[in-house]
């Protein structure tokens, strides 16, 4: 093993430490709004790390959890009671929604200024723009554990593989914004395997288990793992499941500089910059001061 | 010569045409209004240019002239006006504005509904979520003159050169929707040239005159000049000056398989598209069916 293995976990405390601090220094206690619709298993999961993190770190937690069988229009009808509410800082819709129910509708009641997972049009807007705003979680977690091994991205190739919303476009744009060279691949991308060596910070952010494999790896990169998929275990037992990312991660161990693993990278520091987007979003509402902790 | 160089006039001249079959078909008259604040003789020529092909589309061009001046809250005002009056379909604020004068203040006072040079939060946002939306002219220039060479775009590898809001981020997301493997590169880039020998379609958004040599362009590449830089012409006499893109055309044209020069080439789709913009946002706020000349 010649790599490192990012910890993402003790990475994420530390910023989950400085959000405490932070919240020690405001004048009143931040909420953060969850709103969990259904039975979704591995939902329940997040949102119940996530409301547990929320009161470790000092602030209010407020979990709203809706029947499968919500019609749309009450969903819409609780997110806008929580936009309008002023006591709520940030607001979380658990995704995926039940399939009745679109999740563009339900996003668009966030007050942008409590968007905290940074999901809404406006946030968009403003992560294009170069303004202000609240960016989206996990891919704000990706850059964070880059800038650990790498302090300075100016003019190193990062190539991303996935241009969803929620991760791989996002995180583009903020790689960019660090003045890195940025590509975005996905699976029309010919000779994947090629593009991705050509990448000093090569992040996966696709949904295909162990895709990415050692000689995809250009040595000495960084590789950030934003896959979690669900794959059998037969060695846990008949029918039993583990988590995987989305990259091979004891093929890239060899060749890599250092690997952030899927569980264990990038999910922890989506909870910790979850409650960091709390705390600015509160901030910037209220018309407080951002704690220096935050700053920057 | 071994190149194409694309025809941006005729290409332009077509989408014109169809704009202007669209506009007969619709049950009343579309109205866009172009707001210039001071005395910038490009401005000035583009905004008599839009004007004019305004009305020859068949809509109604409204100019609003002010003062260099002029203050933001005066400007702001008569935006907020023009995004009040049920009788205006799209709004252009011309850039820059006075030095005095936030760009960002002005614009976000832009119903987005009548965004049609889509540069506002909304516009760009909805571009990053992949919504329905108005996108910016100069990018959606760029992508219709690409795919006249190469009508499918889904692999090629695009490299972007500028990151700017107006041109180079949203041409990005633009060939990405195209299913484009796209590079943002940039001045922070390393081996810049080297990036660029790698598109098969390089776009040039830098505003550097000339910057993009023959040897920055992989034989049979498609080249698409964004730049217009004004450089000293002392062939047309003492102290004359004269419009330069961001490729060396010559040189380029010896590589590449077709170059869309500059100008010549994007300058006359941006007004196209912009045109085709109003159409789209008077038919989308007012309810209209969008005419078939201009749909997908």
């Amino acid at each position: 093993m010649t790599a490192r293995s990012i910890d993402g976990k003790a990475i994420a405390a530390k910023v989950r430490a400085d959000v405490a601090a932070a919240v020690k220094q405001l004048s009143a206690q931040p909420a953060l709004a969850v709103v969990l619709t259904g039975d979704d298993p591995a939902s329940q999961v997040y949102v119940a790390s996530k409301g547990k993190a929320t009161i470790e770190a000092g602030m209010r937690s407020v979990e709203i959890r809706l029947p499968a069988d919500t019609t749309e229009a009450d969903l819409i009808a609780r997110v806008d009671a929580l936009s309008r509410d002023p006591d709520i800082d940030g607001i979380l819709v658990q995704l995926p929604l039940p399939k009745h129910i679109s999740e563009a509708n339900v996003l668009a009641v966030i007050d942008p200024l409590k968007d905290v997972d940074g999901l809404t049009e406006a946030s968009a807007g403003k992560l294009v723009l170069g303004k202000p705003g609240l960016r989206p979680c996990t891919p704000v977690g990706c850059v964070i554990l880059a800038k650990t091994e790498r302090p300075d991205l100016s003019g190193a190739n990062v190539v991303v593989i996935g241009r969803s919303i929620l991760v791989g476009k996002p995180a583009a744009l903020l790689f960019l914004e660090q003045n890195a060279t940025v590509t975005i691949a996905h699976s029309k991308t010919r000779d994947l395997k090629m593009v991705c060596r050509g990448a000093d910070i090569l992040v996966a952010a696709v949904g295909r288990p162990e895709m990415v494999r050692g000689d995809w790896i250009r040595p000495g990169a960084i590789v950030i793992d934003v896959g979690t998929n669900r794959v059998p275990a037969p060695e846990k037992g008949e029918g039993k499941t583990k988590l995987a990312g989305d990259v091979h991660f004891a093929e890239a161990i060899e060749v890599a500089a250092a690997v952030s693993p899927s569980p264990g990278g990038v999910g922890p520091m989506t909870i910790a910059c979850l409650l960091r987007n709390t705390v600015i979003a509160a901030c910037a509402r209220r018309g407080w001061d951002l704690p220096a902790q935050l700053a920057g």
